[in-house]
């Protein structure tokens, strides 16, 4: 059984009066979840809601008890750490880590970047040696695969487009996802939502069938 | 008088009883600061601590209370929205934005990207629309001049560097600096933290210096 680990960033819902202020990153998310639900019905999905439930700013504490050793740490460390274990254990058992997300100021959602300073953590996700030389740091987690869903106000983001080098979501997620154990990485990006027009509609069903085709292809 | 918005984003204070604890980036706007006052010691100068408190994450509530105009808006829609007028207020107010920040996971702390999400704000910070064709978003402030200072735990993230591509602050802070009103920006960076090696206190070094430069070149 695929054991999937759903992460949603948007602050909106999908069952707003106004259907125009529905999430569009989560809709892509439910769009990929019901696909897999079709080759593998008993597929076990956490959903870790950080959009509507944000996750804790790290702090000076947070990082003195991370690096205080577990046998060490005080009841008050172990509390402050609680959280960060939770979403660690999450992700130490998917298989897939499915995360919508929307765009917001041509970056991640502030929630989202406070779940990975929450989950990127020395001797959990990652280890630290120097004796590796410039590259000290390497990932514990592996095998995983990551589905990245987004929604973007306004469009052309990519290599050739007219906001290349503007976009700083997926290219940050890239760089992070080795820490996740995530060796692989698919995406569908929703854009023009701002626009409000056939480009926004068009892009919008061609995500949601690149959700579908990712689902597809992964499932068993 | 010069103002001078400082917003320092480190969860690390300047005064631990280790000192290999104290927040580097802190220490680089201390540096600015001392600067400038020789030039200028009657510079106004705000502290916005968003490592220290951060500003909260928006909603779909926030979101909904910002698109209201403002004489619409009921009693708790002014409260949801109170912190980001104030922020906006504080940014407004300012001829040179100081932000002092480590980069947390190759990229902003969640906390900095939090006070972002709440001052990137339509007729606040930019104007919205559509007969401007492809680029509907216009910047209302303009004239002011930002200075990044930052830490980074390792190095190489700039062009030709062995981590080109995986540095996503500067980056990033570069696109939304036009929704400060930020016209010009100067920047040092502190790497090597986490090498604690000679190559770090050189970093520092020239970090603290640089900074000073730039205090020189742009205090009265």
């Amino acid at each position: 059984m695929t054991k999937i680990l759903r992460i949603d960033a948007s602050v909106r819902s999908t069952d707003n009066s106004v259907p125009e202020y529905n999430s569009i990153s989560r809709a892509l998310a439910d769009s990929f979840v019901d696909q897999w639900k079709q080759a593998e019905p008993n597929v076990e999905i956490t959903l870790r809601d950080v959009g509507m439930n944000p996750p804790d700013f790290i702090s000076n504490d947070w990082i003195a008890s991370v690096f205080t050793s577990e046998s060490d740490r005080t009841q008050e460390q172990k509390d402050i750490v609680a959280l960060s274990d939770t979403l660690i254990d999450e992700l130490d058992h998917a298989d897939i880590l499915l995360i919508s997300t929307p765009m917001y100021n041509y970056g991640m959602p502030a929630a989202l970047k406070a779940w990975f300073d929450q989950i990127v953590r020395i001797n959990k996700t990652f280890t630290f040696d120097l004796a590796r030389g410039d590259f000290p740091l390497e990932p514990i987690m592996s095998g995983k695969t990551l589905v990245l869903l987004t929604s973007a106000g306004e469009f052309g983001f990519a290599e050739g487009g007219p906001r290349e080098g503007s976009g700083h979501l997926s290219a940050h997620i890239q760089t992070l996802r080795k820490y996740l154990g995530a060796e692989r990485m698919f995406e569908a990006a929703a854009e023009y939502q701002e626009f409000a027009d056939q480009r926004h509609e068009a892009s919008v069903a061609a995500a949601h069938a690149r959700a579908r085709d990712i689902a597809r292809q992964l499932a068993p």
